[in-house]
Order: C-alpha cells, then structure tokens, then sequence
C-alpha cells in the first residue's frame, strides 16, 4: 500500500511517501515561511525525485487536528484535493496520536504538547504496550526464550483535549510515571513545566520533538490495515474549539442579547 | 549550534539542519537513484528552502560508518568537502549509533542491522536508560514524586562489528530481553531472525527504520556538547572490513606467495 502523508498542523510542513513498511521519502521544514509556500514545492520535489506517478498513491493520510486552523484547513484542503482528484480514501490521524507515535517504543508515558494560545494546550497521554500483553500492565517485559513478534501497541490514557496546562500537569503528577514531552507547547511551556512537574520529565530529543509525516504515514498504514479511511467528501479537520473569529462573533452575539 | 548533517551510509540518502534542539528542515530518499544524483540537490533544495548561509553553519555531522563502500565515501567526501570549504569540524557518528538513535527512549535492546553481504552483517546492541539511573539495571522505572529531568542515555551492550548473522542472533538469545530489530540487514534477513531469535523481537516501523540524518544530527549535538569533533583533515570513515577490491588483492598476493 502507497501512502501519500502530509501534515501541516503546526509551525512544520512535513510531506512524506510510503510504502507498506517502506519510507520512501520525507520532506520536513520548520521554517518562518507560510505552508502554502512549502507544501505543494515540498511535495512536487518529492515526486519527481522518487520519479511518482501520483496515480499509483492508494490512500493520502493527514494529520487531521487539532492544530493551528490556517495549518489545518492547508492540509486538510490539500489532502482533499489529492483524494478527488485521485479517487483515493483519506487517512486521517490525529496531530496529537502522530506527535506521540514519534516516540514508538518509548518505555515512558509519552505527552503531546501543542501550544493552543490562551495559555491552552491541546494534549493527551500516550504509552506503548508490548502487543502481546497489551492488557498487563505490571509486567511490561516479556519472558526470555519466546521468539515471537511483539509488535508495540499505543493506548490512549487521556483522550485529546484542549485545557489549560496545569490541567494536563496535574494528571501527570497524578499518574505518577515518567513522561517524555513534545510538541511545540513542551518548548513553549518549558519553565512552567519544569517548575510543576512532580514525575521524572524528558524533553523529546530534536529529530523526534516536532510533526513528522513520516510517523503520520506510518500510523496511518497501522488506521488503513483496521479500515479507518474516509472519503475525500467525508474528511473534515478537527479544530477542538471555535477559531477566533466564530469565538468573537459568538460573544457578541451573547452580549447583544 | 548550527548542524549540517548526512547519511549516505546505505541505500538512504539523507540530510538535515538542525539548530540546537530545533530540526529545521530534514530531507530523506530511499529510492533506486545513486548518492551522487541525491544528496548535493537534497541539500541545495534544504538551503533554498530554509534562505540557509553556509557559513552559519558551525559543524557537519556525517554517519561515519560502516555501510555502503561507495556510500560512506560520497558522504565522507561531501562531509570533508564542505567542512575544509566553511573551515568547521566534522562530528563523526558511527552508522550504528546513528540507527539505534532512531529508537530514542525504547524500553526493548536495539539491534541495527545493515547488510553486509557475503552473509555477514554490520551490527550492534543498544539500549537506552534514563540518565540519572544509568548504573542501575535492575530498576529502569524511576520512583514518583521527583520532578526532576532524566534523558536517556544509550548504553553500548554490544560494540559496532562485522559478523555472520547467527552470532549476532546467539548474543541477543542469550541476553534474554525483548529487541528492536532495524536497518536494512533486519529486511534482508526477516525469515532468518525470525526462525532464529528466541526472545521477542520487534522490527522497526517504517518511520524508525532506516537511515534518518535527523537522529545523525540530534545525536551528534551529543558529541559537539562532550568535544567529540575532528578536522576536514582527520576525518576519514570506518569500513570495518576490506573493500572486495582490496580482499581479492590480498588473496591474490597470499596465493602468489
């Protein structure tokens, strides 16, 4: 299977080619340009580097929210328009479980930071299970001299949210566990979580902090393999909460009444 | 700290810009086009892209080896090209560690393995421990309630060697422990380490399994930080074993003796 993977939620555009468990190619900027000057650039040097034919692409995957909503509507338009024009399904995964699945095989809790504005986050917490005992969890190691596959399965311990910080730095406190941060709200909110996390804190090394379409596509090869595809008529982003603009018009709606 | 850095060690070409803890942009192939085709217009594509100067750029990180005879020396050649050109220091990150880094924080030994052909691998054992514990075996999970920061160190188990693939799979069934198994050679020899390995074993998702200069740079800042850095001059790369060339040369001169 084919995947074409793009994600443009945050301050990153990453475009990435796969096949079945083959990266062929990512490209990733995090630059101060605006994505509509890097994605579709980004994604046509990627063509004909690796000589695509655009038509052999079976599915598009997109990093489908929350995020940035100007970067979100660019990579969900984007995506949209590859799948009518290719007659192909969409692949949406979510910023926040393609953020975490960076960090595959991590043996701690893994936390998603996205710096949402108004001193809010959107995050979740994330930890990889062996996928053999992916319901024990007080033994994580398995038994030596059982040569089998054991595939790391990603649970989802707090859904994804959009809350204030110290919401989702209680909870980790509450968990107890040790937690790798990433995401452009960890770099963001570094001080703050310094000063309040109670647990044993990483943050993300560089080449695994921010938006990889890579991790997107390979998620993605993990939704496409259980069904998760849409149509390109069916794929919408999601924002988490009302942009700026529907925020303000809906207060002066209130206040007017 | 500004890092150029590049992997052409295998069938991956592959080159990043990393600033400090920030991946600015990374650019990665895995397609059947030669080195000399990729790598120069992968990095003149990242320096448009990113408006980069090339004399902001304080060092060049190359994966140093081993791999690929013709690989290691497009690279090394480029690394020592551009380096001599800026007058900056190479910072050499062995092939291996480069691979293992991909795993950043996994709780399982990893094992890259890179094709050596003639039925012989280029390999290592890795494993990652949080930082402060890094003496500690027995209890990988640190207590709760110390906020404190703890990255991950990647312990060496095995040193980088050239081997035939049952020693490597021996050594790794009598360690016992779950492993990450990655790298091209993990491709190659699918069927074999399955029928072989008795402890669980994992093989790399398609974001972790090759060659990333993303994980060469982020590792590489590790080494600027402890002063591991040589000149254009000295650097040269580590094949670990004889060219078919320069074996076939020896054998004909033992046989003439």
């Amino acid at each position: 299977m084919k995947i074409l993977a793009i994600d443009s939620s945050g301050l990153v555009a990453t475009v990435a080619l796969l096949e079945d468990e083959d990266l062929i190619a990512e490209y990733t900027v995090h630059y101060k340009k605006t994505h509509s000057q890097t994605l579709l650039p980004m994604l046509d040097q990627i063509k004909s580097m690796t000589e695509l034919d655009l038509k052999t692409v079976d599915a598009i995957a997109v990093a489908s929210g929350p995020g940035s909503f100007t970067g979100l509507r660019i990579g969900s338009a984007t995506a949209k328009g590859l799948a009518q024009g290719l007659n192909k399904p969409v692949i949406e995964v979510p910023t926040l479980e393609g953020l975490a699945w960076q960090m595959y095989g991590c043996s701690a809790l893994i936390c998603p930071l996205m710096d949402a504005r108004r001193d809010q986050v959107y995050t979740g917490i994330y930890a990889f299970v062996p996928a053999r005992q992916s319901d024990d969890k007080t033994e994580k190691k398995a038994a030596p001299g059982d040569g089998v596959s054991q595939d790391y399965e990603m649970k989802c311990l707090m859904e994804g949210t959009c809350c204030l910080l110290p919401q989702v730095v209680r909870k980790l406190n509450e968990m107890g566990e040790a937690v790798v941060l990433l995401g452009d709200g960890a770099q963001v909110y570094r001080e703050k979580l310094k000063e309040t996390l109670t647990v044993p804190y990483t943050f993300a090394p560089a080449h695994r902090r921010l938006q990889s379409a890579a991790a997107v596509g390979a998620l993605a090869l993990r939704y496409a393999a259980q069904g998760k595809m849409v149509s390109c008529y069916e794929h919408k982003p999601e924002y988490f909460r009302l942009s700026q603009a529907e925020r303000e018009r809906q207060e002066a709606l209130h206040h007017g009444t």
